[in-house]
């Protein structure tokens, strides 16, 4: 079960192929691929179809019946969710940050496939219906709202918000559901092309009873696994924790001018104050122990002899405790100012005037306005101690390790949705992921199918109620 | 011919049209204009192309032969400069930056317009031919590069360079002149409207030598004008001179990786190097006295959670002295380190690794790569004295001011190129430009007219040689 001795992916790389989800992981591995080596594969483009339409295919070819809510994600199952479920269900998603890699997301839905076959193979007979999913848009990367599929489908963000979401081009989710969503889809088989009606977009009871517990697989973002010592080696861990996050934007005010004729002490150029962001971002997270990050700017008119009129900015921030992240963004409570104002469409995360600039007292002066909130999320307790046990380590009696994660994952809306849930995380040498450098090992990402295989073999044949 | 008193024209808006040049103006007000306010005409865009024809249209109602050059420029002329040039020629261009006014540029045009309606009504015989230009992409808003068409008719830069720049959609200059460029007319007459040979494209003697003196009219970018005391106001000035200035690009290479589970310690984030450049080119702006500015950047890959790989961002610098300007980007020479190496592509100013951080000894450590110099452009100090007195002031015996500006134009380059040059700015009392609050009032843009009809008179009966 150990990956060591494993030949390594280049980076950037697919698997080699030499293991069935290798070889599936290999049959997408040129979709939406940039010369760069990262992956471009935004939600409802010509790249996501083409990843839909594969889908489609695997579980035609497994004979699983494909059904696409009324959010367009898509479920594979085997066996009647309706007339024998709830059932088990497994799978991530296909879609891709800008330049992303090759397992964050397909590892998951490319590792439910070859576990279902390993069950087959084993002849495991299963007391529940198995489902595999292919959650729409769950990095955010096109309408700037990560989860959208499995947020929309549970209802914890409503159908009229997100379909007024516009992608980079100007365009909503509702233009872009209407340009490609195609055929009745929402009913119990389909064609699984990609068919949602816009009338019946969002939250999709339905499809939610259908699943009684729901496991993801995903690549570590993270060297947890990488850096143990080798007497604790193990290629898989079991999820406990997803840190609370968020996202908010800065919108930095100017006056435009003409770069070449408008003396200094004219100037009104948010670049300026752009740049105090950035340095203020970064010591507000080690102040508070957490992860911040701005990572998007948009300046206008963004021309190089043009004092800019406005810069726009996003803010990610996270932390193992909501406290810490309430301490970046800027909460009044925590600095002792402007305590009745300032909430920004969440109570007690206040963004506006109250914070201290450069550091200690967080972003506060700056205004920041929410655009996302997920609370903490922590695994059924239970469920990650018994699954960590059915994992366990290669040449061991150690359970699988159980750790946290700062990224955020379609578990985590399932988890607060109510739905049992768990996580598998794989080893990731170079700890990266949202890069094309991003990397799990073939023989890691073969040891993460066969805990997965154990776990839902587990789930499928074991007790009543989970 | 005083402004004052007039009705001042609102932010953003094109004149009312109660004068010739107000309505020239306000026949194009329309053309490009976004819901902002601002106009958006990038060279060979549909808007653009609209003026073009709208340029072939006012030269053809005049009786004009219209000439487009081997660099898409377009040449309207009152009598046959190849017979009887060379010939005083006057006009600017129509493009604008993003967000642009509705002055800068398409005031020059339209005043040559009604200032050869003015001579005409006026009985002025012409000793030699009359042009009226419209220069191709002088604001650089599409290619990156300031006066492409009057750099490309001159030769001042090499045609297979400028059909190799790149838009942001990625379509070289050769792309668009090859989906865009209709008709052979680069010969004597032709349709106008914008046809362009590429296999003829760039330099072009003949369009040349049928300039023997140029004058461009344009509003003034900064309140020089605007703030005379009123003993000694003037609602026209002559050019003096155009600052040295020059554009370079930064690349800070960072390593992409996910902002939610990336420690802030194992980061390479070259967002906090703009943070730092932004902050040293300010800097070092004014420790020169100079003006320098950060205004584009490009962010790879600009996603809310993606740590970037890269930042590239883009520096405007500009002083009355090249000197100044090699104090801001870094020369090695100025802080006595390194001065075996760093020149990119002009002697003199050196951009890597040899100035000090922060400030006053330029931003040389930041590895700058110039993409374009213009040098200190001085008109000809004659006929700008001359102008001057053929200007005047409104109920005063003195000559128009004469003043420098830190704007490159197009007379610039002509300068460059050994034509005889000269400069007339209007009065804008915002003292912005390349912005919706350029402004001009309708009574100085009228006095503008009155001051380019008289210099032309001069020029075309004036005595031979100039």
């Amino acid at each position: 079960m150990s990956g060591s001795g494993a030949a390594s992916v280049a980076v950037g790389a697919a698997p080699a192929g030499t293991t069935p989800v290798g070889r599936l992981l290999g049959a997408i591995a040129d979709v939406g691929r940039a010369p760069s080596g990262g992956y471009e594969r935004f939600a409802w483009t010509a790249h996501d179809l083409s990843l839909r339409e594969w889908f489609v295919a695997e579980a035609a070819a497994r004979g699983l019946s494909v059904v696409t809510d009324r959010a367009g994600n898509q479920w594979a199952w085997w066996g009647d969710p309706d007339a024998d479920g709830p059932g088990v269900v497994t799978g991530s998603h296909l879609d891709s940050v800008p330049g992303g890699g090759a397992f964050d997301g397909p590892l998951g839905v490319a590792s439910a496939f070859a576990a279902l076959d390993a069950l087959r193979a084993a002849g495991v007979r299963p007391e529940r219906p198995l489902g595999i999913v292919n959650f729409s848009d769950e990095e955010g990367a096109r309408f700037g709202l990560a989860c959208l599929g499995s947020r929309a489908v549970t209802g914890t963000v409503g159908a009229d918000r997100l379909l007024a979401l516009r992608d980079g081009a100007g365009d909503s989710l509702a233009d872009v559901l209407a340009r490609v969503g195609r055929g009745i889809s929402t009913g119990s088989t389909s064609d699984g092309a990609g068919g949602v009606r816009l009338e019946h977009y969002g939250r999709d009871p339905e499809a939610l009873a259908r699943v009684g517990v729901f496991v993801e697989l995903h690549v570590e973002q993270g060297r947890y696994l990488a850096d143990l010592p080798s007497d604790e080696a193990a290629p898989v861990a079991v999820g406990a924790a997803i840190w609370p996050h968020g996202r908010w934007r800065v919108d930095l005010v100017g006056e435009a001018n003409h770069a070449g004729t408008t003396p200094l002490a004219h100037r009104h150029d948010p670049m300026l104050d752009l740049a105090q962001l950035i340095t203020d971002v970064r010591a507000a997270a080690e102040h508070a122990g957490a992860l911040a990050t701005l990572a998007k700017v948009q300046v206008e008119p963004n021309g190089v002899n043009a004092i800019p009129s406005r810069v726009r900015a996003w803010i990610d921030a996270r932390a193992e405790t909501e406290a810490a992240v309430r301490a970046v963004i800027g909460d009044s409570s925590s600095v002792g100012v402007d305590a009745g104002t300032g909430s920004v469409g969440r109570p007690g995360l206040r963004s506006t005037s109250s914070g201290l600039p450069g550091g200690g007292g967080g972003l506060g002066r700056w205004g920041a306005v929410e655009e996302s909130w997920t609370p903490a999320t922590v695994f059924d307790p239970a469920l990650a101690a018994r699954l960590a046990d059915i994992v366990g380590r290669p040449g061991s009696d150690l359970p699988a390790p159980v750790i946290g994660t700062g990224a955020g994952h379609d578990a985590g809306i399932f988890t607060a949705a109510g739905v049992p849930t768990a996580m598998l995380f794989v080893r990731n040498p170079t700890g990266i992921s949202h890069s094309p450098a991003e990397l799990a090992e073939e023989a890691d990402c073969d040891a993460g199918v066969r805990a997965l295989t154990a776990v839902l073999a587990d789930l499928l044949t074991g007790g009543e109620g989970r």
